[in-house]
């Protein structure tokens, strides 16, 4: 502690209550698996009674999946000095298949530690770093190949499932089930999520758990076609710097309104230890660039950047934690010339320094060359690979080149290496992609990299609204999620122009929400519609806290209404503030089912169903005049 | 005058600055037709020079289709008390196939106008209506069928062709003309649109031009599949009352965006003197929901409606030249009860009075039954009929159920007989639809409406996201767009929660520009995607000012660049604010192009496409190794 004073130091870690509140409308309840230690957390909004003038009926609570953490849960004291409590500790312990490290592996993670960081922004928790025995693979692949279910398959599948399975039984959620078949362009997504079909998906490599031996605080998930799809938000200061506690909170901030995983981004000075902050925090998988901090390392040269440099960045960052990598390795030397023409050249950070170096040293990337050196590390951890898309079109005239595709191609064969090495990988996707050019990015992918997980930017489908690039993007990230997408690498509206604030990632992260949930009820995945269904029954019913809090932002929701209607009346009001009491078109929905109820539904239907035919005749018959005048 | 000081009037009836300062960085130009008096305006934004470190070039001015009328043109004198200049009342009176009228041969207009309305709200402007000589017809369709051309088909030929042809010829256009080849469905874009083509669509219903005689003032556009998808913004106070000015001005604003219609959606109590001030000052369509201002007349009482008040309800708004009217003649007694058991009933507004009306009488819906009267009406004024979906879905329960399938079946029998009269249709259409349902509706409207345009209300992809409602929608839009709708209605961030203010109209419109502009590029239209690579060469080339003016939204962009970056510093800045200078990914593309130009691109290229195949046979013969360590 030395320099620092206790209090300011405590100031400094300790969150903001608007990120840490519970959210409204909703409690944190957790689902036991087989083991007394799985315990899956979700958050069930709970609902109003139907009002008498409808017909009463009790409205059952609805569950929803739940990235927050133990932030959004009261009975949860979190200390961000000490970190989120290690849950997965047991669980590789207990699989005995690693050892714990007395220093870091690392030389600069040594150097760090040694006393080169500040007091303020080093993490004070102690935590030994592990790593696998004897040049093992500790991998969820590893264990699903050979038929092992783990509790993260397992907690996975509990958390996927959503208690569809004990729903299903209850006759209160009978109408609320009802859904739409979807059309899921090949997928092959179960009737109910088992664990023993998430090892399936794993052993083949179609889904990964991204999950780190040294990030035990994490809550599983699972990123896959046959699961829901996920969204990814990107946290970092860039040349801006920013608190520590600030990143902190914005990944809390990220995991309360959805995010599924954060990318760490940082370019900063205190990136090694920022990054160790976000880790012991957050119960999400983090990701990161490694190349990013390797280029600092060499002062931003690029051309300085050396394979030793950058094992030493990747063990440095996988014994913090860090569940998934992207690495550029499809950056070739051939196909960078490809992009010479383009009309936006090489957009993607990774890409242009690998890009940069291959040409100046005239030699093929050291990432590609080194590929299995690579493995080789990521196996001893289980780190992801995120195999990045550095060659990515930048623009609507970039989009589905000769250089993206060639990289996409290359990206395929490394995960062929890596899925040997038991090494889960997924694949990173574009960019800028006019609609009608998606479909065949998905196919690519699926054909190329033998159906990995595709996570995908977007794609941006117009380039002519910065500003508003949420928006393009979540029109192509809904899309390709259809598709067959399993994670969408969320845009704020500050993307092509600036740092995004608080208010950019919210914004950012609802609009993925609403893409990636777009997506899911079009795939038709199992229990997706139940929150679509409560929420328009509720809003038929005018039950409008439960509207609200069913909704993806309750906050926003509540606040919109307020504007225009005061705020006690109303919330039990029989009409709605767009028609106003006089003028509601829901209230006469109701006369509607008087009259249906009075006439018989189905005899007025079968009425409907021949008077068409009838009246169809009587029409040609008449020379096309639909009517008589009376 | 009267009561109302002057000073007081013209206070109340003068624009915000804000809505007619002209918009940054471009300049107001009109390109004429084959006479002088077939002005088409649009705004070329003009660029910057390439700078000099990339290599100087000139960048020439982009064309883009301009919906904002004269308020934009500081050339122009706008006085809202006499309205804009009536453009078209040559060319209507020239066709000699009118006669105006002394009088408004509706009973109500003459009442309002024989001084039943307060002095300050009444339009003091002299116009008189005028009809159809001895019950013709005077719509665009009619003389299209007849092989006349039009000024107003001239004038959409010009417009929507935004200079293309010239352009072509000129080589400083030749890379920025670049295209993806689109996927369009089916439709039948031709290369160049011509006068003759408008006219042809329009003969076989397959496009509208709205344009009623009474309202002269209006720069004709047309909607229609082979055309830019268009987009409808909505007007109207609804019970809260606002000011004349203010209704007038969000107009303005509106089309200061991009709407491309107006919608006059007003329920409050001067509906008839809003609506004159609207249609006087609109250089677009003006289309109503006729039913709302029926509905005020029997004081809200759906079942007191009659064929009589509509009729002259009808008249009334065709003569004070509202250019198209949502007509619900397909909402039937015998498809009422089809809604019963839905999630969320009839949420139509228009919808729900004609099912109220039908069930209290058990009668069939005088709209059906008077379905030629209202032709009658139609072809003596040429007041479109954008024939309304009472029906649509609310929820994705109710997506493309029997009911509004029903509905859009007897729209299309409607449609016949419109055309029979020679009047101008288009099919409204959802509402609440999932993406993978989405395609099954455009089908079956183009199936069983003929062709008849489509003019969807987004649709929403879902229902979770109360408070953003513009991108659940803009999703559905973008795609119904590209599969073949003409136009879009545009869905605000405040849709089911309240009414929208200013900030919200805009949000809608820009995130229904995207949708439109997305699916134009899908579609592959000719030159959609000049201003994508115009913009993107901007961003490329560090040129901010034309990357901001050549955007939907030039201030937005601008502000949010500004927020991280110091304003003077950054505008000719070599790199962008999320990396910081010396982090530049674009900045290093300038090095592949040196290094491709150094070693000849093609030859790399070769020797690229011959390295993949040599790769991946030596990677087979090494047993799946890509490579040999060193």
């Amino acid at each position: 502690m030395s320099s620092i004073p206790e209090s300011l130091f405590e100031k400094a870690t300790r969150l903001n209550e608007a990120v840490t509140s519970p959210i409204p409308g909703s409690r944190k309840i957790y689902v036991r698996g087989s083991r007394p230690d799985i315990r899956v957390p979700m958050r069930e909004v709970t609902q109003a009674d139907t009002p008498a003038s409808i017909g009463v009926e009790q409205n059952p609570p609805i569950p929803i999946y739940d990235t927050s953490g133990p932030y959004s849960d009261p009975a949860a004291h979190v200390d961000l000095t000490r970190g989120l409590e290690p849950l997965r500790e047991p669980w590789i312990i207990q699989r005995d298949d690693t050892t714990s490290l007395e220093l870091p592996s690392s030389a600069y993670a040594r150097e760090r530690s040694a006393g080169n960081a500040p007091d303020l922004v080093r993490f004070r928790g102690v935590r030994q770093p592990r790593r696998a025995r004897d040049g093992g693979r500790v991998t969820q692949m590893h264990y699903a190949k050979r038929g092992i279910i783990t509790p993260e398959m397992e907690f996975v599948a509990v958390r996927e499932t959503l208690r569809l399975n004990e729903l299903r039984n209850r006759p209160e959620y009978m109408g609320l089930l009802n859904q739409h078949k979807g059309h899921s362009f090949g997928a092959a997504i179960p009737d109910e999520i088992t664990a023993e079909f998430v090892r399936e998906e794993l052993a083949r490599g179609r889904a990964i758990i991204p999950a780190n031996i040294n990030h035990p605080e994490l809550e599983p998930m699972i990123i896959g076609r046959n699961f829901l799809v996920k969204i990814n938000t990107n946290l970092g200061n860039s040349a801006v710097s920013s608190s520590i506690a600030e990143e902190v909170e914005k990944m809390v901030w990220s995991v309360r309104w959805g995010g599924d995983t954060v990318m760490d981004l940082s370019t900063g000075q205190h990136i090694h230890e920022t990054r160790e902050w976000i880790v012991r925090n957050s119960p999400v998988p983090v990701g990161t660039v490694p190349i990013y901090q390797a280029l600092e390392k060499v002062d931003g040269k690029a051309e300085e950047l050396s394979w030793k440099i950058f094992r030493d960045t990747l063990i440095e960052q996988a014994e913090q934690g860090v569940d998934y990598f992207t690495i550029h390795a499809g950056v070739r030397l051939p196909f960078v010339p490809l992009t010479a023409r383009r009309v936006t050249g090489i957009v993607s950070r990774g890409g242009s320094i690998m890009a940069k170096w291959c040409l100046a040293h005239h030699r093929e990337s050291f990432l590609y060359t080194h590929f299995e050196d690579i493995c080789e590390i990521m196996q001893a951890y289980d780190v992801s690979f995120s195999l990045g898309d550095g060659l990515r079109p930048g623009s609507i005239a970039d989009a589905n080149d000769e250089a993206q595709f060639a990289e996409l191609k290359t990206l395929g064969e490394l995960t062929k290496i890596a899925w040997e090495r038991d090494c889960q990988v997924m694949i990173e996707g574009p960019g800028h992609i006019p609609m009608h050019l998606i479909k065949e990015n998905m196919d690519k992918e699926l054909q190329d990299c033998y159906e990995a997980p595709f996570y995908t930017l977007g794609p941006l489908t117009t380039d002519i609204a910065p500003g508003y690039d949420h928006i393009t993007s979540a029109i192509g990230a809904a899309q390709i999620g259809w598709y067959g997408t399993a994670m969408l690498c969320y845009v704020t509206p500050k993307e092509h122009l600036g740092l995004p604030n608080k208010q950019d990632v919210r914004d950012g992260i609802i609009a993925y929400k609403i893409a990636a949930h777009a997506a899911d009820l079009a795939k038709g995945h199992p229990g997706a519609q139940l929150r679509d269904n409560a929420l328009s029954k509720a809003r038929f019913e005018f039950r409008w806290l439960d509207q609200f809090n069913l909704s993806l932002d309750p906050d926003k929701a509540q606040e919109f209404h307020d504007e225009t209607l005061p705020r006690d009346a109303h919330k039990v009001a029989h009409f709605c503030s767009m028609c106003g009491p006089h003028f509601c078109a829901m209230r006469i929905t109701q006369d509607v089912r008087d009259y249906a109820a009075a006439h018989g539904i189905d005899d007025v239907q079968k009425a409907v169903a021949v008077g068409l035919e009838e009246k169809s005749k009587e029409f040609k018959e008449r020379g096309a005049e639909l009517y008589h005048e009376a």
